[in-house]
């Protein structure tokens, strides 16, 4: 783990060339200054963190991770723990929502399951994962993001991975269990009691173990989760901006800030979900999301709805033309 | 106008059976029940007003109503009068963010100038228009939804229509001038307070001849938002849902609801713009937008933003796999 600390200690930056010149170009272009909102400032995050001016939104990768978690043992969950590898074979037959949005918005989807038959170990009574297994999990991510891309949307399955996600939280940032711990995927009245105290538990057993933030992710999370941060970091490295999807997925990356600040500053975060923990976490995370639709689904479909605006940024801001070349009048100034 | 009263008294309703189907086939889907939010109204919407189950989302119309105002004498704008007919050529040459974002959603963009060279009367010395200019440029709208479509976007370009917007407003909503009049394209300070005034002069002027909300439209509206008023019903008489844009065009439709409340069932709102009285007008119409970008920029630009949102919605309703067919557990029940 400490070359990953020393790797997240010495990361490369924006580029800083690119976003001034997305920047220099906006005002050129044939509407009222700063009149396409957030979509600007999606267009110069994008050319900040690829590297390149204009930015591009063209192939976009879709990575979501599978993992299963000892806790789902505790009954934290709507869903029994088989749902996980089930759900993996429905994404491989194209039959889940995020198969319909990634067709809707021409993404590659990836789905990667990660010893699904050998769950993580239950975290209330000790770590989730060694440092061994922590390590691969990461790695795995890592290795992932193999392929040229413009922008990695990432998303995962696993059933029990809201418990998990909540108990990082809890780590990371304190206040109480009830704060971080929601419904996932319907529980409610005593089974939602029971998955807080089951998070307070695993806050408690592993206090001592939770040296700096990525031994929360290790304690705490979850195969997914780790390889999530993982992917979010390959991206840093290779220059893919990163959309963040849900509060697994933002939990996962969480620590990465924790541990270092401004290494999630090539990330965004699509939407709010309905867990209302992640609203909190956004806000921990000085965030600031894109829609709040109600979703609570996970498998990165928050990120992939994303892209349609990334790619409305992109085109705007590369396919408009100048008030110059259009012979369009600027703004009279008073 | 007596007969578009006729007809806005008599307004066809939703399709029950085809939104019954709609929610019935939700919960069978591989997710958490409810777990898509507000895609999964979306659906139910779509369904509602096309009258078919499942809905589509193949054949989306964007239409762009361009009209030119009197009062733009009054300079309450901060670009010149015929920067209107310059943006009609540059959405004629594919040079506008609305080119780019029709691209990026495969939606169909039509533009209609409607006589530009000879803009309404200034609103501030008597109505903009008389009751047959009023109705040619209603029907004109109504006319102009003339193709098949899953959904129609509406939107509009008509330097010194935020003025004619807020004044819409101030005649149907009440309140003060100030809370329905912003910078529009970018007036500020002595020049905002001076389109203020202008607003408060035009409500003064028109005050008696206002005796309905057509008359308000006809008294304070302008060729374009007429139009836009004209495809809001057409769309509602041939079973497309309309998607509408920021205050021009919200402003725009506001009369029909004001007229016969349930005129807008049919319709949603894309977004909630950085125009304040957007913002407003989004509340007083009893509408929740689908995305807060900070954008201003008219041209039905965030109404086809959220065509992605509609056909996600739409091929997650229609494309996903039941639990039966993929062979996933659904939810224990506690």
């Amino acid at each position: 783990m400490d070359d990953l600390r020393g790797i997240l200690r010495d990361l490369p930056g924006p580029d800083d060339e690119a976003a001034r010149r997305t920047v220099a170009r906006e005002p050129q272009l044939t509407k009222p200054e700063g009149s396409l909102g957030r979509l600007e400032e999606l267009s110069k995050w994008l050319a900040s963190w690829q590297g390149r001016h204009p930015p591009c939104a063209d192939l976009i990768a879709a990575h979501v991770f599978a993992g299963n978690h000892g806790v789902a043992a505790r009954g934290v969950s709507a869903f029994p723990a088989e749902v996980t590898r089930q759900m993996v074979a429905n994404f491989l037959a194209g039959g889940a929502a995020i198969n319909q949005l990634c067709k809707t918005f021409d993404v590659a989807l990836t789905v990667d399951e990660m010893d699904l038959d050998r769950p993580t170990a239950d975290f209330t009574l000790g770590p989730a994962m060694s440092e061994a297994e922590f390590v691969h999990a990461f790695a795995f991510g890592m290795e992932a993001i193999d392929r040229e891309a413009d922008l990695l949307c990432l998303g995962e399955m696993g059933i029990a991975n809201t418990t998990s996600a909540a108990a990082v939280c809890l780590a990371l940032f304190g206040g109480d269990a009830g704060y971080w711990t929601g419904p996932g995927t319907g529980v409610t009245g005593a089974a939602l009691a029971n998955k807080t105290a089951v998070v307070a538990d695993g806050m408690a057993t592993n206090r001592a173990a939770m040296t700096d933030a990525l031994e929360v992710l290790r304690c705490l999370g979850g195969r997914e989760l780790a390889a999530m941060a993982g992917a979010v970091l390959a991206g840093r490295l290779r220059g893919i901006p990163v959309m963040l999807d849900g509060f697994v997925c933002c939990a996962a990356a969480a620590p990465l800030q924790a541990f270092q600040p401004g290494a999630l500053d090539h990330c965004r975060v699509a939407h709010v979900s309905a867990e209302p923990a992640h609203r909190h976490l956004v806000e921990h995370l000085g965030m600031r999301a894109f829609f709040d639709l109600g979703m609570r689904l996970g498998e990165a479909s928050g990120a992939v709805l994303a892209v349609g605006l990334a790619r409305a940024a992109v085109n705007c801001h590369a396919g408009m033309a100048t008030f110059h070349q259009a012979m369009v009048s600027n703004r009279t100034d008073f």
